[in-house]
């Protein structure tokens, strides 16, 4: 059997993730590797946690890049904070609260379960009626974007419940970092990850955590040794902590870190508040430009994600034929939906570099040839 | 504050990985991002699972790349084949096997240990003796290539052993996968994981896992659920499996996957046992070099690893100054020693792309000049 390298062609993102990487980002990528203990990386470490820092808008110390995709930033947040028979409300509105659950029995604890539709924001008053009536709860988790629906939830009204009820609050950020506005320290944020390749628009395959330090203080006292070793972030503070001797935990993926340390530096050179404006008026063109095809939103407009733009399936139209024309005929990849929604709806992501008015002006052309196919 | 690019220096990386990256495996790192679920990417996944197939000399069908550092592929053979309450025997002779250990006591499962001296390899009569006297043992797991010592153990006889007295053998190949013979079918092994960083030189944060159809029952008739969801390779089969319709579980880290493909054809065009060679070769010439300089060996001959020497620092020589007067007068990175190792010795990788001629006579020459200084 012989094998050739491969050439994937160049196709634009417009799923729930990966979004497009830019040119500067990809060459930052495939940078000569250097050992991952080298005095020269270990400073642009120093400069990619500032960088988050900034992204996350928090000053925590504890504020790091996970070297593994999202779904593991989200069981590292689990896993560190919480033990056997603690009690956790878990908001869940999609696929990703859902995931949270699950990470919670698999530690041992109880998980209370705030159910809110699919397609809507965590309903903060259930929230706050599950805080009064679980008054030995220790956390409130939730997701601020909804990947699964395209739903944004009050991220700023619920940790100030969650504060009020001496819980410490657990944030997917996965889809929100630098896409919307997110204030880790102004919000009362306790422990928050995100992805590398949605709206930071860098490879697959790192997950951005920071914990204030009431969790690092929970975590360093806690009863139980955390049950998983790659995850244990009191092995890693070692690793990042920016007091000269690093000691050794794993290999950190370097390449990768590159690549996200060029695309934090596009977004301090953007600036923060204007990729968020950025992606609000390319989402505004997209979701005209939609209407106009007689599509429909899955979100209400006040609850909408700009990013992650979730439609109903117009009714006689085949799901995978349409994204299977737009991947062929225009390298457009749109995305599928997702649990509930599966066969029901499309996701639209523009995140990122993905968020530019060619990109827009192709979806919407492209999908209304698909459409009369 | 202003951020510029990271732009590192060219460096020849001979320490313990990661090892150098060839051109060509860095353009493949840099190429489009497509979707995870893209079929042209899917098509991409399947190339890469007969490619590790053969790495690995296996016929397993659960053959995959974690998307997580060989750290994290540890935690995966042991989270997903061992339950609380199981008796694990592990070789400890070296930092890894010591790992190993702290794996099994996190999930609530006894480590029988079988200490062999570092630098030595794992002795198999005392392995034996432990497999007698724990006949209600169910696992043997030991380390292949002891990264901190550079000592290699008969990973053929210890799995002989483990299939006589029923137990699944989890073997731990982060260094030795590509760099020396290792054949997961005939030698009867039934978990294996590696790195992406060491022998197959690809961008660090990727680990190769192999599961024989044996260990596969194992996983899918536990008692309890896996502790951890990320690692959860029941729910990671779904991906990775040949039939058609993939099931989103995370999402892959495309780019790392694009060099891992690239680096895992260049060892097939190469041919297996020819890399072994190559390895071989290059160890001795540098350890005749070493030899010459009056440099010892920690490991005795019949036991080293060709592709990481480990050597005692001579009397009177200062660690940090040598290796940071390589690094900037060089560009030229060695190991440090790690654990019981550290400040007493120094480990030269000769890994992959790295056991190239030109540089074990850089290595070489570059040494004498920094011991004379």
């Amino acid at each position: 059997m012989s094998y050739q390298s491969f050439n994937p062609p160049r196709r634009i993102l417009m799923g729930p993730g990966p979004s497009d990487i830019s040119p500067e980002v990809l060459s930052a990528l495939s940078r000569p590797v250097i050992g991952h203990l080298d005095p020269l990386f270990i400073g642009m470490m120093d400069e990619v946690k500032s960088l988050l820092q900034y992204a996350f808008q928090t000053k925590n110390e504890f504020t790091i890049a996970l070297s593994a995709p999202g779904s593991a930033g989200m069981e590292a947040c689990f896993v560190n904070l919480v033990e056997a028979g603690d009690k956790v409300i878990v908001c869940r509105n999609g696929v990703f609260g859902d995931r949270m659950i699950q990470n919670v029995i698999r530690i041992g604890a109880e998980a209370i379960i705030v159910d809110s539709p699919w397609g809507r924001a965590v309903e903060v008053d259930k929230v706050e009626q599950a805080l009064i009536a679980n008054p030995e709860a220790k956390f409130l988790a939730f997701v601020h974007a909804e990947t699964s629906t395209g739903a944004v939830s009050d991220a700023k009204s619920l940790c100030a419940l969650a504060l009020q009820h001496n819980c410490l609050s657990i944030v997917d950020a996965v889809t929100s970092l630098g896409g919307i506005e997110l204030k880790v320290d102004d919000w009362g944020i306790d422990a928050i990850y995100s992805g590398s390749q949605k709206c930071l628009s860098c490879v697959p395959g790192l997950s951005p955590l920071s914990f204030s330090e009431k969790a690092v203080n929970v975590i360093k006292n806690r009863q139980s040794v955390v049950q998983s070793w790659f995850l244990d972030q009191s092995l890693v503070m070692g690793y990042w902590s920016g007091e000269g001797k690093r000691s050794y935990h794993h290999t950190a993926p370097v390449n990768s870190l590159y690549a996200l340390h060029e695309s934090l530096v596009q977004l301090h050179n953007e600036g923060l508040e204007n990729s968020w404006a950025r992606h609000k008026k390319q989402h505004e063109t997209l979701a005209k430009g939609l209407e106009n095809l007689g599509i429909k939103f899955i979100v209400p407009k006040e609850e909408r994600l700009p990013q992650l733009n979730a439609i109903y399936i117009p009714d006689g139209i085949d799901d995978v034929k349409v994204r299977s024309y737009l991947l062929n005929h225009y390298n457009l990849e749109i995305g599928a939906g997702l649990g509930e929604l599966a066969g029901k709806a499309w996701r639209i992501g523009t995140m990122g570099y993905t968020a530019k008015s060619e990109n827009i002006a192709l979806c919407l052309s492209a999908l209304e040839d698909a459409l009369n196919q």
